[in-house]
């Protein structure tokens, strides 16, 4: 048996999650999941349906994406996939969806709006959405330069990927990460539900106003931190 | 075996069906219940997701939010629930959701007007929004000030508690309340079809106008009071 | 056994349809069908849960609303059921329900658009939606007169119950009817489809134009008459 | 055993799969497939519900719409599928739903917008949108009129039905084919994505920009032609 049969089978949980959650149509979307020890990541194989996904066809690559183990070929996205892990060093997993509120506010190329405290509950800041693609990054090594926008709109809003944990890529959708592939799978979901939500709110009200200071860090600080009370100790 | 059981049990279910009508995402969300004879209210632990959840892990505490049975962690947001439970004192059961037109509403810092019978048949009035908290209030004791903000919006506006059993607590989202658990939960999904139906309405024609007091009085009646011939006698 | 077992039977159904079709929350909505030989109407009892309704909890009554059969309390909407089995001679069956879109339609007070084809293969006009009850309307006989501002409209716009089996009820909700129970669901169903296309037609185009009548015959006629070819001979 | 046995059980398989995804209510569908060789065409019954449909109620017609095989009436949409049969002729099946968002846009006489990479990720252009049909073609032979108004959009937009597997009819609704019947069913539901996807970007920001022509290129063709990389060798 593989040393990564367990990172293998979280992995090929962490995909079934995707429809479960109705958060893909057929295979549009992708989770992996990371060995850091190891150096070795575990993807979802590139078009293959979730009805018959099994978890041998899971993809074992290393951060150069030279194949470990596995037949299968890997997802088309798993250079973005690689980059992530190679610059956010802390990630455990990631998650690729096309949900449909996520998409179109990638597809609106605007952030997240911050309007309420679900929103709060996972991160202090908007959404952050990726600059457009030049088209020279377009016709370069475009998934490798799909992670590179990731990485120039945390760099330049100075955000830190430990602590929000998505991101839209603009008019494409979203990218989703934790410590686990599990996580990632949550965070692809939660995102989902607060794009739904600002987009309606923004429909009743347009003058919505952005959650307080106080709120946001009181909400954020509730279930992150030292000082958390939320959950079982 | 406990005095509480029941209690317990009805609180365990009246929890279970918050996923099953589709009302919250993961562990978004809250439900109690109070043996008013005893001054014992039965909880959700906080954080345990909905899929694990099992009776012996429902919380009990006193009104003052001591433990009375169970090692779990009650809900975070378990002092907003006993400050209702002390200043309401004829509610039997509470419900805390992050359900989406809900928390829409709530997010849009409105009320949510009254424009057909389908609300009219559970209150005669518009669905209350709490003042933004202060950041004094945020700062302080947050969930107990949450709970102050919902007496004080029904103070300022005269509302009984035994009519309007359900408030939008601004930039956050829904409380809902009722004789015992269960219907705690029903107002829980009542009041977001009600969000769902009055902002599809606006969309359609926002000059749509209020319910005339005619056809408030006449559906609420028909539900409520001694004159009511609604349901089985 | 009652010789109305079969209709009994078949308004049970068809009661049971509408959670199913997800057309109502709870006991949002009621389902009749009638013996028009023996001048008997069989409908849902008032407030009974759809997850606990038996065959036996319907109940019988006739035209002048005396119980026939059952120990149970008849819906509430009854005398709207009765009055219009009496002036519509040629349906067998009334539906009832608070469906999200259709009840949109209603609060905001306006006909729902013929728009497309989908429509037409249903009815060759808007679907007609009631003048607003006068606050003497509501303290009188309510259920009654609600039937009445359908009778109302139906002879204003000259419509005929045959051609045009539903009507909006303003600020309140749909009422559609067939030949028999199971069709008065069916077009509950429709509306609710029809009303949510429409609202996204208006969404995406508000100068979305009107069909035309060519289109409107051709579809309305391939399903309906004499020269109808649609469907099995 | 008839020797369209597989072809006739193809498409009852993909004709069920309509109401699996969602994209029909009732029998607002149909699904067909052919055999190229034999030039007969394998088509969903007229008007038979889904849920009783059986592999033996499929007919089979000839390009020229004469029964071959099956005592059932085929659907009334027949001669559009032939229309397209005849000219399109390197498609295997052909699907036409009244899903709520494509029809949407049908209502609104637009085309879909190419506004993300899940768009181009299946076609390079908008979603074209047939021009209304005057009255003497939907008085002529109005079912092979509306295949004919497919073939003018494609022919005036230069579009190849091999590379555009979707189209609009006004006022109508999704027709959508393939090489076979199940690749039809999936273009089906990737339009009604598409459309959701569409309308909620033009809610969220009326701005937003069509996908630049780089990133089109680049999508289609990693799913699509000799250099693609996406799914397995």
């Amino acid at each position: 048996m593989s040393r990564y049969q367990t990172l293998r089978e979280q992995v090929y949980e962490s995909n079934l999650e995707l429809p479960r959650r109705g958060l893909v149509l057929y295979t549009f979307g992708n989770v992996s999941g990371i060995d850091r020890e190891a150096g070795v990541v575990a993807i979802k194989p590139s078009g293959v349906p979730y009805e018959t996904l099994r978890p041998e066809d899971i993809v074992l690559v290393d951060l150069e994406n030279q194949v470990v183990e596995g037949t299968r070929r890997p997802s088309s996205d798993t250079k973005t996939h690689l980059l992530l892990y190679r610059n956010f060093t802390a990630i455990g997993g990631i998650c690729h969806t096309h949900s449909t509120h996520a998409v179109a506010w990638a597809q609106a190329q605007l952030p997240l709006p911050l309007l309420g405290t679900t929103h709060a509950d996972h991160l202090t800041t908007t959404v952050p959405c990726t600059a457009p693609m030049t088209e020279a990054m377009i016709r370069g090594d475009y998934e490798l330069e799909t992670g590179q926008q990731i990485l120039d709109v945390f760099r330049e809003q100075r955000l830190s990927p430990a602590e929000v944990e998505m991101v839209l890529v603009a008019s494409h959708g979203p990218f989703t990460w934790g410590r686990d592939a599990a996580k990632a799978v949550y965070n692809a979901a939660v995102l989902e539900e607060l794009a739904h939500m600002a987009w309606l709110t923004l429909q009743i009200n347009p003058a919505a106003p952005p959650l307080s200071d106080a709120l946001i860090s009181k909400h954020y600080l509730r279930k992150h931190g030292k000082d958390s009370y939320y959950g079982q100790p």
